[in-house]
């Protein structure tokens, strides 16, 4: 992991960058997480998106538990090199632990004084059927 | 700011939460700040992005210097309740301060062990014409 591109991306303090994950074609974001250079490097060698998970304290490749895997065809950085992109394939179409297509399905209704949030995705899965 | 729905978000240890700004129609994730309470309040009482400028420790009205401000037509919440997802009209399809459409211009080219970062995406406007 000594790679020179690795060097590029301003990892925080931690160690860690944000990444979004988007869908390819429709251009959904899907979720948001982090990376570490150990994660980023697997997720180019695999062709699959591999996370830190800063709750569990270790690599996350995504869909391990639930198969929903997501096969990365794209890596964009941005212009402060600090924040990853990456354009997926999401199998099952499910990218959230609810079952819902994109972890954002909580929409905002009401007025800066008197607002609420409000789910306005459906569930396409059955959160206990993905993991058993 | 005591307002109910500011609290269903999870702010960090510093107040914060990620913002992930995303154009409107094409979906195009254009880029990603942050925002305190005060800043998503601004937000939603405006109807304009309003972040925290962590490096200059400030409110940022995005646009306020460059005049591509960000008209918001959506806000979303993640299922952790800890990543914001605006949906908005960016003004001059300019979001990024290098002049091009999406601070995301940088594409992964090559293997985990010899990969580069290429720029992919054209400069819309000159910074120098944007910044005077």
């Amino acid at each position: 992991m000594s790679a020179k591109w690795l060097n590029k991306v301003k990892w925080d303090e931690n160690g860690l960058v944000p990444v979004i994950a988007q869908q390819v074609g429709s251009n959904d974001v899907l979720m948001f997480a982090w990376m570490n250079r150990e994660a980023l490097s697997k997720t180019v060698e695999l062709g699959e998106a591999v996370y830190w998970s800063r709750s569990r304290r270790k690599l996350w490749h995504k869909g391990e538990e639930s198969g929903h895997i997501q096969k990365v065809h794209e890596i964009r950085l941005d212009c402060d090199e600090d924040v990853i992109l990456l354009k997926v394939e999401q199998v099952a179409d499910v990218a959230c632990h609810t079952g819902r297509h994109s972890c954002f399905f909580q929409q905002f209704q009401g007025k800066a004084d008197d607002g609420e949030w409000v789910t306005v995705e459906p569930v396409l899965k059955d959160p206990e059927s993905i993991y058993k």
